[in-house]
């Protein structure tokens, strides 16, 4: 089932999507919002479900063609969001560029970050940032859990995820070093960040859904040139089921948090990758081509997002159908007029 | 204005308290919940008003004696969370007990944390954690915005608070060490927080409200005896609109933002203040008792909350009347059944 969020309001209106992502029909008079049907989830499910063989077969009245660009988040603001670190690579890299070793214990307990989920980014709102301020995407995968008990394990995680969308965990590079160094986290440097006009069950995946991982490349476009194509289910080191379990070590998990995978991010059988213009599956964020470039150079020579450029993620499944609709986003500089 | 929620389902149902905290009425007709009355506040926030004066003087069918312990926290699950560390004194005896100096920029920069904000603990719920993990309450002031505009400076910040609420942020302390090592916040090591029981408005305050700080001391008990009674107003670096702007500056704040002030603690014309015991203000936290006590001795000899303990945290207007009611809680260990 595909599930996504009409603009309306500071909730928006919950929309049952088709499989094809070409028509959808209003849901809110089952469940106003996703979060009031994640609230209710095991009531509110079937009822959705039952409609969505007849939506996939063109049956309904009242369906209407799927616009993503009307479309919010599908949880335009969440009661949580966490982001992991599940791909090593990723933070390795990072780490490698700016000097720092990576510690062994990173291998077997994730770093997770607690994000602002107060108001996200619409998947085609502009990130509005300074270019001084280093911005940069992250693309990601994210799930959506059902409450989710204090000290569950992997497998009990597992079964309370109800939802998979991507996301941009839009980063400003030159604030993270001096946020971190205040030892607090991120605040400042992770603003809003944006999810796929659509979230969907896992049973929607098959097959590439499996071991708590989603088996599909991530694509991201840079200005219309893809960027990167890394393996969302290869070198995750952490999979969904202990990402969330994870949070849950200390507190209970509401209905409706969001758990992300971090930067999808391969080793492609090297030491860290490759990008797409050296015949590699590229890079989910820019910092990390910077990486290789300042590995191999000495300094790097591709420049953070500047006002006007242009981000897009998708995923395809294995017939090339869009499964999540795509974030596509332009910068716009906070010294432009709207 | 006084506001709170009684416990009713994930959000509760708004209640209008009157000042002396003896009577209440349901105004959920007007708004189902303080979030939705923080979402419309312009429109809401006259008619509460309107019924204000009329409960104070007993005069309206339908109220009722408030009691606190069917209080949840007024915002029972919340879009943003987001504490400063606006004591410097707190931060700084933190840093020196493990030997780091305090860098001179957070006399001039804010530390800010996001806190998970999708369960709030009620005023009166036990703190359920493992005692090994170092369980510390931490007493502070939070306030509750209506929808802040990025870039705000921290005057118009000012304007766009709503209400102002006491917090336990429960603190585990001996998990902390260990995630800010990782580099990405506290996440396991802050738990759910609780809020006191009302939230008021800041005309509410008189006088005690002025240049964005809270001008009353905070007073924490525990197990029955007084443990700390520092000045809110005092020593407090950075008032809540130069937190609220500091939040703000890469991003809009939604409405229903809370913004804490961090660990309330005075000098006390001392270095770092000294306790109850030895005829001083004492401290909004253990952490700072054993601070002291490792300053002073090389080990500290009080300890951590263990199973059953109690803390209590109010505070009261110059006629002794408690201001927001009080936050009452026991801690159960996760190993003792319900």
């Amino acid at each position: 089932m595909k599930l996504a969020s009409l603009r309306s309001g500071r909730d928006g209106a919950l929309i049952l999507v088709s499989r094809d992502l070409r028509s959808a029909l209003r849901v809110d008079h089952i469940a106003p919002t996703l979060q009031s049907a994640l609230d209710d989830w095991p009531r509110i499910e079937p009822t959705l479900q039952a409609l969505y063989g007849p939506l996939n077969r063109g049956e309904l009245i009242g369906a209407f063609a799927f616009d993503a660009s009307a479309c919010d988040s599908p949880l335009p603001r969440a009661y949580q969001w966490a982001d992991g670190s599940a791909y090593v690579n990723h933070v390795e890299l990072v780490r490698r560029a700016r000097g720092a070793e990576l510690p062994e214990s990173f291998w077997h307990d994730p770093l997770m970050y607690q994000g602002g989920s107060d108001r996200f980014l619409a998947p085609t709102d502009d990130i509005v940032a300074d270019p001084d301020w280093g911005i940069d995407f992250e693309a990601e995968v994210a799930v959506i859990t059902g409450d989710v008990d204090r000290g569950v394990n992997s497998e009990q995680a597992l079964s309370q995820l109800r939802l998979l969308m991507l996301v941009n965990d839009v980063s400003l590079r030159n604030l993270i070093p001096g946020e971190l160094a205040k030892g607090f986290g991120f605040y400042q440097s992770k603003p809003a960040s944006a999810f796929s006009p659509v979230a969907v069950t896992p049973d929607e995946l098959g097959d590439s859904w499996r071991d708590g991982k989603l088996h599909r490349p991530l694509l991201s476009h840079l200005n219309g040139r893809l960027f990167g194509k890394p393996e969302a289910g290869e070198d995750m080191t952490f999979d969904f089921g202990q990402l969330v379990a994870h949070a849950a070590r200390t507190r209970r998990l509401e209905a409706g948090t969001i758990i992300g995978s971090g930067t999808v991010s391969n080793k492609q059988g090297t030491a860290h990758g490759s990008s797409i213009a050296d015949g590699g599956r590229g890079y989910s964020c820019i910092a990390e081509l910077r990486m290789i470039e300042t590995i191999r150079d000495g300094k790097p020579s591709t420049g953070f997002m500047r006002d006007g450029d242009r981000i897009r993620i998708e995923m395809l499944d294995a017939q090339s159908r869009s499964i999540f609709g795509a974030i596509d986003q332009r910068v716009r500089s906070v010294n432009r007029p709207t």
